[in-house]
């Protein structure tokens, strides 16, 4: 079990895509070798790879993977063939809009790009790198304009966090958890609560794990003790990710990330979500248009071998929730910090380029 | 596995104390078998039997159990011996009140009654079993009066639970849960919501299990859902049990409730608490009195034998939760739903008895 001190989910390596298997960590750290579209896809489905901005970056390798075979030097075919690679990894998550942004740009590229259909190829592979390049940038900006909102007091601040918006959840660094990075590198961090994050613990998982590898301290808590750690005045503020923020600001995150909002706005806690750009999607007025998905009950009724429930109970597992702009002091992008209301008119026009 | 189709966790069984073992539910069904003070304390401590109301039966045959043990034909001596007894019980567990009020009340039948060491004994026992008998007919009498505050429409309610207030967590027939066999009972049921309630998951565990069991539908979802849920309009009412409430109303339950209660106010759903007399701590003002049992964090990062969470990590493990008053539609009692600024005045003369 070799841990690299800094983490990066994605990566292209030699001629393939390398990633971190994040269905295996905390216990192990290992590596899936990923050379067909179809492997990215059902690797983004399983959740070896997840978080917005990292299926982003994913998808792009897949768009390549998948150009990449085929077999064709007529740039028409090619085109074409392109299309049903981009539709499978599109039909793999539904709620996370950096997928569609980062197939979109893809395919923008693809077709906007003269030359032959090995240049195009090449010029595909080079956009994924970039897009991946530009993602983890991205994420340090995020975290360098996270620390301008910190609150002034305490000196050293106790962070709340739901699931995992880390460097696992994009290409590095993180969103939150880049906000958590730049704020510790401050001295302004004392410590970090990471919600479990049930069903599938990516709170107790990988953000407590990045914690522990950036010598963090990390306190796991079950997601209903948050608002209980607020009122015993735990908690100096609360940052989070996001999968899809609507143009009102209505930001779909991880399951659960609705009842801490409602739990910090009782408290009077600052509530952060801490997304890139392409987690905003304009083409939605607001959050009841975004597509919630629901995963298999086995998430929710069975941890490793153990099966939590009996015959018989029914289950409802939607995997995200949609946290209303009213509760969300400020939306922390690489272009700053930005009230909801302000992300259309500040946003929207960079969005475009 | 034999299930009976009535559930009473603690019972009188020739000459010892039965307990369902609630740590082994809902994959299998057995008893353990209980002849000594001392197990019956490991019993409680361990969660095999758990639920505030349950823990206090339980406790009355422990302080009997403890009595039987005594060797001495001599009162005082007895009423000495039977003080280690009642303190070994009382350090089993720090929030539920019921606890408290079922040794205080065997211990005042002990110095209260005349007769021989012999006869206090078994007077011991018949009050032992009296609070056991009472507790059940309580919680028919909850069940009831739940029934009178019942929104009035939809004709077929949507009930979300926290935790466990079911039979399994009282004599029989349960607190939250007996005002939802009340309803079934009545024709105003559709489905029962159940947050699994980590990091015992007792709501996964044994409320679905008792759902599943009186053929109640049953939707186990994590806790994080709750508020999604409610945002979804699922959510008609909230009924949660009590482990000790302080005079003003403010509610100790498992940890969780808190969150559960401002996500039902913010939805302007309506939250009941459902608890008998006894659970009631007149001696306390508010809720900031209430000691909050803190367990071991191994509840956290490992559910059967999976590990969760990497080495490193922390951990903080509250057992419980203080919902405050004004979060609290009403308090159900078998004296009726009462509003929390109410107890005081209505129900303290009947707790002085």
């Amino acid at each position: 079990m070799s841990q690299p001190t800094h983490v990066y989910p994605v990566l292209w390596y030699d001629d393939h895509v390398r990633l971190i298997d994040q269905t295996r960590l905390p216990n192990e750290f290992d590596y899936v070798e990923i050379r067909l579209a179809e492997d990215l896809a059902m690797a983004i489905e399983t959740m070896i790879v997840r978080g917005a901005p990292a299926i982003g970056v994913a998808a792009a390798y897949g768009v390549y993977l998948g150009a990449k075979a085929i077999q064709t030097s007529d740039r028409s075919q090619f085109l074409a063939q392109l299309e049903p690679v981009a539709a499978r990894l599109r039909k793999t998550r539904p709620t996370a809009v950096n997928l569609f942004w980062a197939i979109d740009r893809m395919l923008k590229v693809a077709h906007q790009t003269l030359g032959s259909v090995d240049y195009l190829k090449q010029v595909l592979l080079v956009t994924a790198q970039a897009i991946n390049a530009d993602d983890i940038r991205t994420c340090e900006q995020i975290g360098d304009h996270g620390v301008t909102v910190l609150p002034s007091s305490p000196a050293k601040l106790r962070l709340l966090t739901h699931c995992n918006a880390g460097a696992l959840a994009t290409a590095g660094y993180g969103t939150a958890l880049g906000v958590v990075r730049s704020a510790w590198r401050e001295g302004r961090l004392e410590r970090v609560y990471a919600d479990e994050t049930r069903p599938r613990l990516q709170g107790a998982k990988l953000t407590a794990w990045e914690c522990v590898q950036e010598g963090i301290p990390v306190t796991v808590i079950t997601d209903n003790m948050a608002a209980h750690c607020m009122q015993r005045g735990l908690i100096d503020m609360v940052v989070v990710g996001a999968d899809r923020i609507a143009a009102n600001g209505d930001t779909a995150n991880k399951i659960g990330t609705y009842s801490v909002a409602l739990a910090a706005k009782a408290h009077g806690i600052p509530f952060y979500v801490a997304a890139p750009l392409s987690t905003i999607d304009f083409a939605i007025a607001d959050g009841s248009q975004i597509p919630i998905e629901e995963r298999d009950p086995s998430e929710i009724y069975q941890v490793g071998e153990t099966l939590l429930c009996p015959k018989g109970a029914e289950f409802y597992n939607p995997a995200f929730d949609v946290t209303p702009a009213s509760l969300i002091t400020a939306i922390i992008t690489e272009h700053g910090a930005i009230a909801p209301q302000e992300l259309q008119p500040r946003l929207q026009p960079l969005a475009l380029v």
